[in-house]
């Protein structure tokens, strides 16, 4: 494969092949079907699990600063993300993609690795697709997860007195943003490192998700998608539930407030709203947080009980100095048409 | 609602919950759940058929002739169709759609409300989506079909002394686009009216895909999108097969032929070459005639066998004139990336 051959010179056909040949997988199961049919065939156990996203350059990622296999990294990453907070079993995913006819195939062919990469780790498989030219670089992703004979957790479900759980460290990724907003470091190391990897190759806590719906302790989960202020507001959306965060508890490391120090980023506005980290949030029952604990010990992102659900609407958040202070009264998350 | 709102103005939540309201249908069984969380829960018979397409205004479609609503509607039909040509019965759909933050939320309804009357009858529901900003629409749909206890039809699997059948009129497509490239009629009868019908709101033959399965007799499928001529080219890609075409027994029908006559279109370019037409090209076992006839009776589209499966590789059609002239010498199938 020549190094500057463009889509128009591959065709689409040849792209395919050349895709399907690199990262289409092979069936599971008897009777499953990837890539080269009109359509794919899975074995789902249980109920089937889908998701899709959007991801279009300039509104969502700028290749001034991503390189391909990063951002098929991070876009798959997301979506894995999503059946994540489900508590589902990953199983297959589908690419549907627009480039200009003058793209490289090799960074195209290096999109779709990052992809496999985020992927293949969740045995995960490449079983559909479409490839269209457009002017702008746009990729639409749909994975399939498993229930199997697990239950899966909603967004809905959380009570009144159950913890709200996170994993890891959320703002990371806001933080690289911040850093990568003034170029991309040659080399970088300590909490810059940390950032770069965090906001350009997140890992979705998949297998966190399924430890966490199958210890039947989590009463609702999302993932830190939008923020942890705004993802918690979905999760007392219904029921006329709220929530009270403690700043106290956050789990803010030593590393993450170095990082938003020398950034000028408030580290607190980080964790909050910072978004795109693909942690995931969690309302845990706290009559089972035992359970919870020990199924959650194999990983090493960790987790942190960083407020309780309540009984009216509303999210609050008490501050350092001990002012209790409205969700509200905190930075907005980011909204996709907004013009805050 | 105004009819002046834009997405900017509605934002994206609010875009999305009245997409919710008005086209999320409801869970058809307990256990499934639509838009609202992070992802969609289906409950899939035997195995899940997934399939993927995506649109850019510019490159697959112009909104100088197609309104929102029946451009919607043929998008649906085109991932529909990829589930008749399995012969699954259509589950779920999903949509991620980038648009122009300017873009009026009454467009956008009404594309949604075009996919949901493709859809309904099918008996699919939107299940999940994203909506994003972009300078293109561009329009991504996921749709989700089940085996149930059926054994699905494939590419391969194709007989030497297989009829090669097709269902409808291939080529009206073509037809319309080249009717309305030279602007939309204002009141069209006649071919005119059929031609333009078929090109804007084609009708996938999902029912007649899942009877073609089930009568046993189908021994490969695939819908003709890219047009007869490259579809039948897949279908024979494989074991060393080929396809012999008689002119004679093609469906064109004199109002077809009056189209392509007053389009100053050649009638068998427009049925081998003209793609999009979303009908079903199969091939049939001979012993099994029968037994596909009486299962396809009820549609009134009709199914004619227009050719053989041959033992060697190529596909030759006999023209009226009593020439055989080989495939490739026929007119291209539009081709995404190629300059022809």
């Amino acid at each position: 494969m020549s190094p500057h051959r463009s889509l128009r010179d591959a065709g689409e056909f040849g792209f395919i092949e050349t895709i399907r040949r690199d990262f289409g997988g092979t069936a599971r199961q008897p009777g499953e079907l990837g890539i080269g049919d009109d359509a794919a065939l899975v074995r789902c156990r249980g109920r089937s699990v889908l998701s899709t996203d959007m991801l279009v350059e300039g509104t969502h990622f700028s290749l001034d600063y991503f390189r391909p296999a990063e951002l098929g990294f991070r876009a798959l990453s997301a979506n894995l993300s999503d059946l994540a907070a489900m508590g589902a079993a990953p199983v297959a995913y589908l690419v549907a993609i627009a480039a200009p006819p003058g793209c490289p195939v090799d960074f195209l062919h290096a999109l779709y690795r990052g992809m496999s990469e985020a992927a293949s780790p969740a045995g995960m498989r490449l079983v559909g697709g479409d490839t269209v030219r457009g002017e702008r670089l746009t990729l639409s992703i749909t994975v399939v997860g498993e229930t199997g004979a697990g239950k899966p957790v909603l967004r809905t479900g959380a009570k009144p007195g159950d913890l709200v759980v996170v994993t890891g460290e959320p703002g990371w990724s806001r933080l690289g943003l911040s850093l990568l907003s003034n170029g991309r470091p040659a080399k970088p190391s300590g909490w810059r490192r940390e950032a770069v990897r965090r906001h350009l190759v997140p890992v979705a806590r998949w297998r966190e998700g399924i430890a966490a719906a199958g210890s039947g302790a989590v009463t609702a989960m999302i993932d830190v998608s939008d923020g942890v202020l705004p993802d918690l507001g979905h999760l007392v959306e219904q029921g006329g539930i709220g929530a009270r965060l403690d700043t106290a508890s956050f789990p803010i490391s030593k590393p993450f407030r170095s990082a938003a120090s020398a950034l000028g980023e408030d580290p607190l506005a980080a964790f909050l709203s910072g978004g795109e980290d693909y942690e995931l949030l969690m309302a845990v029952s706290p009559k089972k947080m035992d359970a919870f604990r020990v199924a959650m010990t194999p990983f090493p992102c960790g987790v942190r009980a960083i407020g309780t659900i309540t009984d009216s609407p509303g999210v609050f958040v008490r501050m350092p100095d001990g002012r209790t202070v409205p969700g509200e009264a905190m930075p907005p998350g980011f909204r996709h048409f907004g013009s805050g």
